[in-house]
């Protein structure tokens, strides 16, 4: 419909780049930096209500959605898909470079819905306020009360290097990720446990996880390499890992490799590198590639195309579980809306939030609270979360003198291994 | 969520069995009998906002939906999921016979899709209602202003037997059918033609569409045989009407007869019968079996669920198409919002409703008007129709005094042609 039959136009969108302490957690690609980025998405109707958005703060991305925000005012909040027309008006004369918000390990997300995403949810957050009836609700209705997420374990470092040892210390071998288990465990009440792989050798990795089952015979474990596997050694830790992870996630590159690996383990294989936008899910499925999707909403484009994917993945026989970013309050919150309202989420889902300093934040703290491993979902109007100008001015003063503008795991490794090798299945 | 923490509970469901009289078209099962029997579900809320909707009048579907209301009073109306919930509880001790609402040629939908899309688009109703925004808002907001609808040509009989002729008149040739078309396109504006075959031996039907090509140049033609033809005759007829039909609608049954057509002609095959439900999509993709599906939110579950067999069909690369039964003005005020907001609905929609008496209906005329093919989004909240209690009264009393209960096209046409045979795949 034209914008000016718009019955609560958008009047203000406001993106503002954050920054937050972050822990030197290790992956297939390298080591996260002293900060992570984000940015904050605040839009406003013309009433006055106001909803909130977070994704990824990465600089091209951060342009791209100040270049949709100004297309988007004049749209109604109702309006996903005039939303989206925005967006995709907005990249017309993009040059797709940078901004995909992974640290380089997915480059081929959609855009569009990479940039739609923090609006969507803010959108969403808007419609719920001027109702009356939490996000969940207009999700089509929470199906739990409590949304369970997983213990998220890295290879880690003791502290930032030339910083003091950070209060989680280093966890470089199996007795060490046992250690950070059982704190992370104790602290949240975890009942699964998910560990980033892709960092030492397979062997060593197969050791941790064997030494994580000792010490948790009854957490459902998972392992993700990040592709930093071939297909041949993808079968061989899948083989003997077989009864005792729940899933393996992106053991190796692409869909044919994925293909070939599930033909050949006993697990499923999870995906959130794979399969990463709707057109990767024809070629997928047609090989049977994945037998576990990682939604996200932030590269899914929001929260009801989330659901969407929800729906394709039980028609198609495959499981839903969440994939998580380093985060802040913004997106716990949508994350756990969504998954309250998804039936076929049944797998705990993965989050960042321990490792985020507990002062770094832009909410109100207490509307999102753990308990044995779980978030209540909110059941106030909208998101259900409340924006504090004061730690958003705070984040945003850290990113403007924390000097970080792109995340860079891999430069941040060379600075200290500078033969470091990134490279997807090199194992 | 529990229903005791329902913001806006539904405190009441009336079921409503209605007839309107039809036309005798003619379909490969029989032909229409004289009245055409539906099930006006009104669904209110505690402030006493009220919603509407529509669905199939047959016994079995209307004792369904009754034990559905039962279950329905207390669940939130914004929550969908507790709605579904409800809906697959009153079908625990269902025997599943009877009541799939097409006549015997549709049988493989889902019950629990059908009951639940009556009450989902009446909360929809009442939703927009509340919010003051029309469905198609709801729905992700219209991407088109009108809704354009096909010519829908029947084989018919002058009037039913043993009454006078009607204002129609006999269509039972060619040159019929053109009359027919003519008029119907005179009256409505109709730009695409869809005839509705399997009722005369496949030669004689491509002659008609021959003659409406030669008289109607400029527009698409469809031809829906109902699965009335063997995999030779689809593929025959379909290469002898290559370039001239825009797709070719279940010209026989079942998804691997659907799959060995589709490898041998030209056009698409569209479906509104080998795929009614969302198990049905993986083995048709997977055999390329479909290459339109005629979306209908009677048996898909209701408009979100429609909505997401868009997305699938545009992720496959599927065209959508939405199908049409015998209905009133609450299901074409669906239909229209539903189409309105769905961005990939891009071919005309099919619809009865130049058959239907225009003294025969449950809304308050004028809110749904068609000009050049199309009706006119209405802009009002919720579905932005009205209920009319005089004549919802006159329908259910015809209901009452028609002394029918399921639809029964082969029982009728019986009546006159006592060795009828309705085989599918019978030429
Ligand atoms: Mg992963
Ligand atoms: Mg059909």
């Amino acid at each position: 419909m034209p914008a000016d039959h718009a019955a609560h136009p958008i009047t203000g969108v406001r993106v503002t780049p954050v920054a937050f302490r972050d822990k030197p957690l290790l992956n297939t690609v390298g080591a996260h930096e002293p900060f992570a980025l984000r940015s904050i998405v605040e839009v406003v109707t013309a009433d006055g209500t106001a909803g909130l958005g977070e994704s990824y703060g990465d600089l091209p991305h951060l342009r791209r959605l100040e270049r949709a925000a100004e297309l988007l005012v004049g749209v109604d909040i109702f309006d996903l898909n005039a939303m989206m027309r925005a967006v995709v008006a907005s990249l017309t004369a993009d040059d797709g470079v940078g901004g995909h918000g992974m640290g380089g390990m997915v480059m081929n997300s959609s855009a569009a819905d990479r940039v739609l995403s923090p609006f969507e949810v803010a959108a969403l957050d808007v419609q719920g306020k001027l109702i009356g009836v939490p996000v969940s609700e207009l999700l089509g209705g929470a199906v739990r009360d409590r949304v369970d997420y997983s213990a998220y374990l890295f290879y880690k470092w003791a502290g930032h290097p030339g910083e003091a040892e950070d209060e989680w210390g280093a966890a470089l071998d199996p007795a060490g990720l046992v250690t950070q288990a059982r704190r992370i465990i104790d602290d949240y009440g975890f009942s699964a446990i998910k560990l980033k792989g892709g960092v030492r050798p397979p062997e060593e990795e197969i050791e941790a996880i064997r030494a994580l089952r000792a010490a948790f015979p009854d957490h459902p474990l998972r392992l993700d390499p990040n592709t930093a596997w071939t297909v041949p050694t993808s079968i061989k830790v899948g083989t003997e890992l077989a009864d005792i992870l729940e899933y393996l996630e992106d053991p190796t590159k692409g869909i044919d490799h994925m293909a070939a690996v599930a033909r050949e383990v006993p697990m499923p294989l999870a995906t959130n590198m794979a399969v990463v936008s709707f057109e990767h899910l024809p070629p997928a499925v047609a090989q049977d590639a994945v037998q576990v999707v990682l939604s996200d909403h932030h590269f899914w484009g929001g929260l009801r195309r989330s659901q969407t994917l929800g729906t394709i993945c039980a028609t198609w026989g495959m499981g839903l579980s969440m994939h998580s970013n380093s985060h802040l309050g913004i997106s716990l919150a949508a994350m756990t809306h969504l998954a309250a309202a998804t039936p076929t989420l049944d797998y705990a889902c993965d989050t960042h939030w321990p490792w985020k300093d507990p002062e770094d934040d832009v909410v109100v703290p207490g509307s999102l609270v753990f308990s044995d491993g779980a978030v209540t979902v909110p059941t106030a109007p909208g998101l259900g979360i409340e924006l504090d100008p004061d730690r958003l001015a705070r984040l945003h003063e850290q990113y403007l003198h924390c000097g970080l503008r792109e995340r860079d795991d891999t430069g941040y490794m060379r600075r200290f291994e500078p033969d470091f090798d990134p490279s997807a299945e090199r194992w």
